[in-house]
Formats: C-alpha cells, sequence, structure tokens
C-alpha cells in the first residue's frame, strides 16, 4: 500500500466511507436498543451472550472476552445492570479471587423481549443492504481485521473464524 | 435475508466479527492520535476537512456533514479546538445567521504534523490486512451499508462513492 505520508486518493474513497459507517452504525444500533429497553448494544451483547452461556452464568473475566471489553469497562455495565436487577454478581466456587455473573429471570425476559427489533434492525441496517457474496466478503474482512486489531486473540470474536 | 426471531448461525458469524471492529478499530484510531497530539479521531478529522478547504474555512452546516455529525456534536468539538487555538469562529459574510470556522495557523501545524502517524496507524490497522480486491469489495460495501445508515446522503461520505 501508499507509502505517502497522507492518504492517497485510492485510500481516502476506502477510508471516508468506512469511518461514516464506524460513526454512523453504532449509534444506529444503540439508539433503537434504548428507545425501545433503555439498553445500550453493549448492555444488550453481555445479557445476550450470559442467556447463551451454561446455567446462564460466566465469570466476568470470559464474559469480557465474549463482549470485547476490558474489565473495567465490563464491570460498570455490570453495576449498572445488577442495579437494574437484570444480573447478580456470585462468588465463584473453587476460585476465591474470580467473579461470576449470572443472569437473573428478570435478565433473561428482558433479553426474549429485546431480541427480534434488534435482529430486525441489524438485518434492515447491514444485511438486507447485501447480497450473499458481499455478506461472504464482509465476514472475510471483518476476520482480517480482527487479526490486526487482536493480534493474540483475547476477543472471542477473533476465534471465530 | 432470515426472517427468524434471532440470528441466524450464519448471521451471527458476520455480525459477531462486524461488532468487534466497530468496537476496536475507532478506539485504537482514538488511542493513538489522544497519545501523540491530545486529539480525538474526530478532532483531526475536523481540523483535517478544514486543511483542505478552500481559505481554510467552512460553515458549520457544511462542516458537520463533512465530519459524519451533528451540529451539536461538532459545536461541542470546535469549542474545544478554538479554546486550544486550533480553530475560530466567525461570521459568514453575506449571512448574518450562519457561523463559519476557520483553521489557524497552529491549527495547520497540528495536522500537517498530526497525519503521517495517523496515515501509518490506518494503513497498519486496516489496508495492510486486506488485498487490492478486498480493499475494493471494503469500499462497495460500506458505500452499500450508507445508502441505508444515511438513506438522504446528509452525509459527505455517501455521496462520494
Amino acid at each position: 500500500m501508499g507509502t505517502s505520508r497522507s492518504f492517497t486518493d485510492e485510500e481516502r474513497r476506502t477510508w471516508a466511507p468506512l469511518t461514516a459507517v464506524l460513526e454512523l452504525l453504532p449509534s444506529r444500533v444503540d439508539a433503537q436498543l434504548m428507545r425501545d429497553e433503555g439498553l445500550t448494544h453493549f448492555d444488550y451483547a453481555t445479557l445476550s451472550m450470559l442467556a447463551l452461556a451454561d446455567d446462564r452464568r460466566m465469570r466476568m473475566s470470559e464474559l469480557a472476552t465474549g463482549v470485547n471489553a476490558t474489565l473495567s469497562r465490563l464491570s460498570h455495565a455490570i453495576s449498572r445492570l445488577e442495579a437494574r436487577g437484570l444480573v447478580r454478581r456470585a462468588p465463584t466456587p473453587g476460585d476465591a479471587r474470580a467473579t461470576t455473573v449470572e443472569l437473573t429471570p428478570d435478565g433473561r425476559r428482558k433479553v426474549i423481549r429485546a431480541t427480534p427489533q434488534h435482529v430486525r434492525t441489524v438485518r434492515e441496517l447491514v444485511f438486507d443492504a447485501l447480497d450473499d457474496e458481499q455478506r461472504h466478503q464482509l465476514h472475510e474482512i471483518t476476520v482480517a481485521l480482527l487479526s490486526r486489531l487482536d493480534p493474540d486473540q483475547r476477543m472471542l470474536a477473533s476465534r471465530m473464524s
């Protein structure tokens, strides 16, 4: 690729719409979930990761990996979700230093109620805009970018290719 | 695409790495600019848009379109950049109600100094991870997504395809 000190025209043609997508897509996904359920996309991802886990509980460290977050960011979100009765913290059997988070029955109902409209939103904004080949290309491209963004595969998504 | 109430496995396989990229890429680009120049990527995009404009000045409304932002978000950024002496607000000749923003000489030097490392970072994280064909695909895909995210083409990036 370019070795010039500023973007080439071709690089700019690719980077400009990508930065626009990076700006607009997360805020649109957040806006729908916030309006309909009072959840950020990060909250929703956290709750739905727990809903899919065995016994609907995970260690904080595993959960952080699953939602592409640092422990500190996750911990703030868990505190807010715990205050709303959607999750609760519990000791981890056999490991006094580790914290486990579990989904409460209210949290489970919340995920079940929030999912259909969230899925419709992502289909509308992403999947329906692309044909089969482009959806496949998008998968390959994002996996390639993750190999740069997360070379040690600390995030679960980096290990799913 | 799917009509089920939750994501299909294939949709999940595409959406999971995309959400990871949406999380990680902006924060990596921000982190480099913040560490080296004390600028967010949004600040940098604002300054470099002005640097490319005629006479290095733009109306607030045009500049907002150029950086994919609402006027209110841009206005906050401009206030911070103005306090640092990098831009200044000025009246718009012939339109008493419109505000123009211009890059100061310090602002211009800031963009010139910040650009090479920012460009290297984006090349490392994005362009160098992809081959020519994938870079072209990424352009086509992001343009297609923008047609959903910004159907009225309010953002400049939506008009650049």
